[in-house]
């Protein structure tokens, strides 16, 4: 699940009351770049039970350094406070006993989760005799930028080393201490079972020169995974030189057909838009077909009001839409509603303003269901579920890196496997090419 | 297969003869990708039956219009020819009836090949009765970028086709004529099918301005595959915002090992080279073990001295080696040799040299066959068998549309499946997430 907007926003204040980039910088992100390539080949031979071993004793130790890093989470907040942080946001960055708790969990549910490396994904013998196996086998090097919360930090270190993958850390710098503290356990917990520490490192943060350095190390760094608000995102897939993955922009809706069930229809928009409404894979705009507007608008209208939710649109008594509250996600408590007329006009609205990540039908008609499903271009498609559900967690997958808008490599929810690439591996007995 | 360097000389002499880039270009492309993606839905709704009978079609018109093809042709290479473009590169350019036929054919072949859309490559249903399904679908709009050969027009076409693509093309300006009668042919058997002509368009390619639009076209284009000399490659690669596949550098090793068979050793080692020295999976430099090189070295240096190769390397007799014999693909008749000292120094070698194309090793020896192939990190891995089979054809593929040499998305030959995406189908009853 993607953070929101308001992380960008706390990110990109404190990171503007930093100074002088400096070339250091630069070379620390590539020595960095250079240990972890060398610690990835060593991980890479790992056993399962061994990463499994350094899964578990790394849960333990956070549970066991709680207090140094509920100590270094509070100089973070404490500063953050000072810079004026609102509460909401101090939220997001705040660690307590419990969540450091939670976090930890989260590292032994990773361990129980199969191993994806080594997996035969497919395999032949030719006609010449030659074996051919095609073998899972980890990226390499995983770059993340993200943003305020800190259990991301210790989250994509368990999923990136149970998939056999270095990771290279560039969190906000308003979580700077707090990353510290919980890199530096995982660091010690590598070293205790003989593993570099270079499988995890955070880089520098004071900076925007550190991502640059980071999304431009190519030929070391084999993916980078941006996680956090729009903007984040969109600068860190222009500017990178590194395969990136595009992960969590959600202008998602729901067209509520001419032969939608209105019940199914009023539960599924309501669920979309008020169960979490800061996250991606909330609905943004309502598309009601035209031959139901008469009685699905009010009911949809006033199910939603009495959720607190404002409507913008250009009926009558909806906050005016501009080109905006079709374009962007509100990722709050707003929605726009428009009246469309047939699959064909709500599709091409979905075309238009659509960032391929869930799109839903209200329908009980098969073909429609059918068309839509069949037409509709983005990473998930429902007929009558909440978009809620695009979630590796809901999904079954265990453990979720991101969700992927673009189409190359892995779209939707990622879980382990999308951390993997593949080998062909040729076994033969001194075959030639004629 | 790659195109050879010599591909890129020609397309930048003749390329460096154009002026005034101007922004119509920008705008040419950018409406071009407009209409590709309008197609590309047209097309991503088509049965395997209507995409095959275009194929067929196609396949047909090209034979019919073959005199008007090589009249196109005779004034790319009287053009070439003016320039002062050698006798192997114009003979790259050049068609004739039986090269049409052979274009043709490979249209019909691809005809046979499986369809990978609609594919369900995972399914299952959900605690809550959510039924999932993974189903594959066409990537959307690809760009290719490539050189000389016409042929690759129609084949991209072909492999775009049958995936449910659309395709953007951008050849060598040295091919222009060649290739806009060829796709000329392609868009009319489109527009005979009730299809949209958009399917397939060649863009501009006076200057470079078509090709910085077109990997810059993101949003309208899916991903980009640069075919061609290392040079055009990197510089797409780099340049692009667009996603992209790096295909087709091939720094290519074999090492053979102290428990080599010689006699295998010296079969593949010769043919690793000499088959077709230009392209991509041709091996650059033998790596010997120092426990049999007083054996190994001179079997192998007179074996492939007899095929007319040139050996370069630090041992008396050979010509000098500099990093780039190291470092660079020869891609002709030279060959770099030099002694390690075992297995660790042999993939160290690799590790710092190699591009992750294809790697093999030479031996009897069970554990050392697993040693290297669990640790070179390539497309493939070769035990005892020639670097050449690193080829789609060779693989079983049917078709070919490159070589990835990353690890994101599709890594080694890329057939039909690798020019397509997914997206996840949720069927409900009303479902909300809790």
């Amino acid at each position: 699940m993607s953070a929101t907007t308001a992380d960008t926003a706390v990110a990109d204040r404190v990171d503007a009351d930093a100074s002088d980039p400096g070339t250091s910088i630069e070379v620390q992100v590539t020595d960095a770049a250079h240990a972890a390539r060398r610690a990835s080949r060593t991980l890479a031979r790992q056993t399962t039970a061994t990463k499994n071993a350094v899964l578990l004793a790394a849960a333990d130790a956070l549970v066991a350094q709680t207090a140094p890093i509920l100590a270094a989470n509070d100089r973070d907040i404490d500063r953050a406070r000072a810079a004026g942080t609102g509460e909401s946001l101090l939220d997001r960055l705040r660690l307590t006993a419990d969540r450091v708790g939670q976090i930890a969990d989260g590292l032994r549910q990773v361990a129980t989760l199969p191993d994806p490396i080594g997996d035969i994904v497919s395999g032949k013998t030719l006609p010449n005799g030659l074996h051919l196996r095609q073998v899972r086998v980890p990226l390499g090097v995983v770059g993340m930028v993200y943003e305020a919360r800190p259990n991301v930090t210790v989250d994509a270190f368990g999923i990136a080393c149970k998939s056999g993958n270095a990771v290279l850390l560039r969190g906000s710098s308003s979580a700077a201490e707090s990353n510290a503290a919980l890199v530096a356990v995982l660091r010690d917990v590598l070293t205790d079972h003989g593993l570099p520490a270079d499988i995890v490192t955070l880089l520098p943060s004071a900076d925007r020169s550190s991502v640059t350095a980071l999304i431009r190390a190519r030929g070391l760094v084999d993916v980078v995974i941006p996680r956090g608000g729009a903007g984040l995102i969109a600068s860190v897939v222009r500017d990178a030189t590194v395969p990136t993955i595009e992960t969590g922009t959600g202008n998602c809706h729901i067209y509520v057909s001419a032969s939608a069930d209105l019940d199914i229809a009023t539960d599924v928009v309501v669920n979309s838009k008020t169960r979490r409404p800061s996250v991606c894979n909330t609905v943004e705009t309502v598309l009601i077909d035209a031959a139901v507007a008469d009685v699905a608008l009010p009911r949809l209208v006033s199910a939603l009001q009495a959720h607190g939710v404002v409507i913008h649109g250009d009926e009558p008594g909806m906050e005016p839409a501009t080109e905006s509250d079709w374009a962007d996600e509100y990722l709050s408590l707003d929605i726009a509603i428009k009246i469309v007329d047939g699959v064909d006009a709500a599709i091409d609205h979905i075309d238009t303003w659509g960032t391929g990540h869930t799109e839903a039908v209200i329908t009980d008609d098969l073909a429609l269901a059918t068309e839509f499903t069949d037409r509709v271009d983005a990473a998930a498609v429902m007929v009558n579920a909440s978009t809620a559900f695009t979630d590796g967690e809901q999904f079954g997958f265990g453990a979720e890196i991101g969700i992927s808008t673009q189409k190359l490599h892995a779209r939707g929810p990622m879980g382990l496997p999308e951390l993997t690439s593949t080998k062909w591996i040729v076994w033969g007995r001194g075959q030639t090419r004629p």
